[in-house]
């Protein structure tokens, strides 16, 4: 049996999972894929963790490069992570011909164009299904199995600290304070849990669906991203009045000749399967002009999920290797040739319906200097609810909107603001109103 | 750019489909391949077909076998259906070499492995995404996303026509054989439904995923098949009482050396998300070691999710063709020598929960002389209902078990059966708890 030879960058979570699959699923990747995947290096810059793992001295190194050169490797997989040494190391895998697998997609969104650029010039193949969704196969569904689809858009629950964040808010009433407290205790969010609650990570990963889905060069600046910091309780408990529940959502859509790509707190009915997506739990649909709509469900991350993708595509490699197949899926989905410039809409021409909650002063008048500016400002109202318990002196007014523009609710929400009548800063949350799935 | 040249055979609802998808995404294709997929041929016995769907003279024949001798044709796509015209075919393109096509699963679950030899004689490429859940990705997500996985269970709602029926059965209470009629106006049912609602295309479907999933061999014969025909809104609306929805389920669990494979109406909880996908809808969970629990949902049927499928198939192929890497992926998903044997375990040894009702005659003691059957045959009873109007004199009693075995439940039912003061055939629903996603 031919063998293909591994080396393994980092240890960490990922990495652990990764040697324990390629060590006790061995006999079952032999018999799926007709080759044995040997795990030949694993380096880690920490020394103790050859002992902590079992891993024998002769396998294990503090030099990645060391593992890059040796030219008996046929696989990089790199879980060091970051932006700086990842990428050196991937840059220097590509330059010999390697192909690379890696779960970084804060750097494949944001310096995704360099590590494209080297991949293609010395023929090699990347792979990164772990990078999104973590064990749901949406790499591989968006590069393969969708392949004769014009997508149309996409909606995912793409970040686990998120969701369960909000899956706390929701079921137990606390802060989010309290809520990320919890999902750090339960190691569910770092120790600096900004890329994740301020909703980079989850942009990262749209900016990377988005270009597999439509053929457009990577671009993860002009994302619309907003966090989930500011969400309380209340607004959760109002949402679920109206029956909505709220999610961070990862939202693209092709419009014409531009794309909408955006990552906010979102309301969506109960009805649409996504709102039923709890906990650490990531989903994801997909609309395209023959299949309707898919979702995959599963978990977004953890060690063996993940690692189960990273083995995904180490067997897509290794079989890519033993045929001399090389190349036979373009990186990003699309031949290079067809990857075009398509520009992601500005939110301000967002156009979708809205909950505002305003806290004003309990006086006649105020709906209707409120109602006013809206009115003003192009916004129709669909309902207005004022029945709040009355907190710091001020009536919480609660307002979803007809479909209406972003620029427009702007500039109506910070008109609102400078009036008298109102004790604080209007919230503002986007509604989907769409069934995204079926 | 290179042309790979595609022989269809059959142009009914998916084969048109296939045409569609073909013609108005070509440059789409052209730019995620880098290969021109050329539709070279159409065969269909009724020459009519050709003007219908607007293809050119020389692009149609009614001789299959033209198509697939024209040393032009690179991948032969089977839309024909049945078992034996479509296998003759099959087997006439594998002879010379060509990769297959098809979405007939019942030729592949009752004569696969005569299609497999041929196919691995001639080292030809089966595909057959589109046998299985139209659109959803799960043959490749078995064959390829999670390779690294030993598959410990799957459940499936596998036919859109019996989840239509269920789904019309559940909204709007009415009896089957009506739900039946509505499906077969709106064309979700065939005029003779009987391999959909007596469970075989499920079962067809699931003989498919527990090879891929177990490597196991073909086998079709040993699977337990209930169809949804005695289904009723009564239990339906009983069902509900207690927290659960009824769902045609195609099961399967690896238990040690043996698989579980059945096919049967199930009682799910409402949190269960199965529960959840309506109408024509189907989807499918996977649990294995690595990733916990995947689920995958989406239209099962449909001209255009089904053609998809397939297209996903042609671009596979068409890949391994400029790459010449025929084989790449066995085609059920193990080595041909790692298949194994495995037994299906006979479903009188299946341990699950139950959901009996009886018609009883409103006497006292007929619960004491039903429940001392079910004490005499180990069948302990986790509640009872006695709380229905009566219907023919009779008092619908109602029970949810713990775990059982099947073949106690059997004697226990057949003995009540007897007893004087039962007056119908007691109705029986497995239920399953564990929730099988997440």
């Amino acid at each position: 049996m031919q063998s293909i030879r591994i080396g393994l960058l980092g240890s960490g979570t990922v990495g652990t999972g990764v040697i324990k699959i390629l060590k006790e699923n061995r006999e079952l990747l032999q018999a799926r894929t007709g080759v044995d995947l040997v795990l030949k290096w694993v380096a880690d810059i920490d020394p103790r963790r050859a002992d902590v793992l079992a891993i024998p001295r002769e396998a294990f190194t503090t030099d990645a490069h060391q593992v890059i050169q040796d030219p008996e490797v046929d696989i990089v997989v790199e879980m060091i992570g970051g932006q700086t040494t990842a990428k050196d190391l991937i840059l220097e895998a590509f330059s010999r011909g390697k192909p690379v697998i890696t779960a970084n997609k804060a750097l494949l969104a944001e310096q995704g164009s360099t590590i494209l650029e080297a991949a293609q010039r010395h023929g090699a193949d990347l792979g990164y299904e772990a990078a999104i969704g973590g064990c749901m196969p949406i790499v591989k569904t968006l590069r393969e199995a969708l392949v004769g689809n014009r997508v149309q858009g996409m909606t995912g629950i793409l970040n686990g600290t998120c969701n369960y964040i909000l899956t706390k808010i929701t079921d137990e009433g606390i802060e989010f304070n309290n809520a990320l407290a919890r999902a750090q205790e339960h190691g569910y969010a770092e120790a600096d849990p900004f890329l994740d609650v301020e909703g980079h990570d989850a942009a990262h990963k749209l900016a990377l669906l988005s270009s597999l889905a439509y053929g457009m060069a990577l671009n993860f600046k002009d994302i619309y991203i907003e966090g989930i910091t500011h969400i309380t309780p209340r607004d959760i408990a109002l949402a679920g009045q109206f029956g909505y529940r709220i999610k961070l959502l990862a939202i693209s859509k092709r419009e014409g000749d531009r794309v909408q790509a955006r990552v906010h707190p979102t309301m969506i009915p109960f009805d649409n399967l996504l709102s039923n997506v709890n906990g650490t739990l990531n989903a994801v649909t997909v609309s395209g002009d023959a299949v309707g709509e898919i979702l995959l469900h599963g978990h977004g991350a953890g060690m063996l999920p993940t690692a189960s993708a990273v083995v995904s595509d180490i067997a897509d490699m290794a079989r890519n290797l033993v045929h001399g197949a090389a190349g036979r899926i373009p990186i990003l989905a699309y031949q290079n040739q067809a990857i075009a410039q398509i520009p992601v809409m500005p939110i301000e021409e967002l156009e979708t319906h809205y909950y505002f909650r305003f806290a004003a002063l309990d006086r006649p008048g105020v709906l209707s200097s409120i109602s006013g500016v809206l009115g003003e400002e192009g916004i129709s109202i669909q309902s207005v609810q004022q029945t709040g318990r009355k907190s710091n002196g001020s009536v919480p007014i609660v307002m979803l909107t007809h479909l209406a523009r972003e620029a427009n609710v702007r500039r109506a929400l910070a008109r609102i603001d400078r009036l008298d009548v109102v004790s604080a800063r209007p919230v503002l949350i986007r509604i989907e109103d769409s069934d995204p799935c079926c």
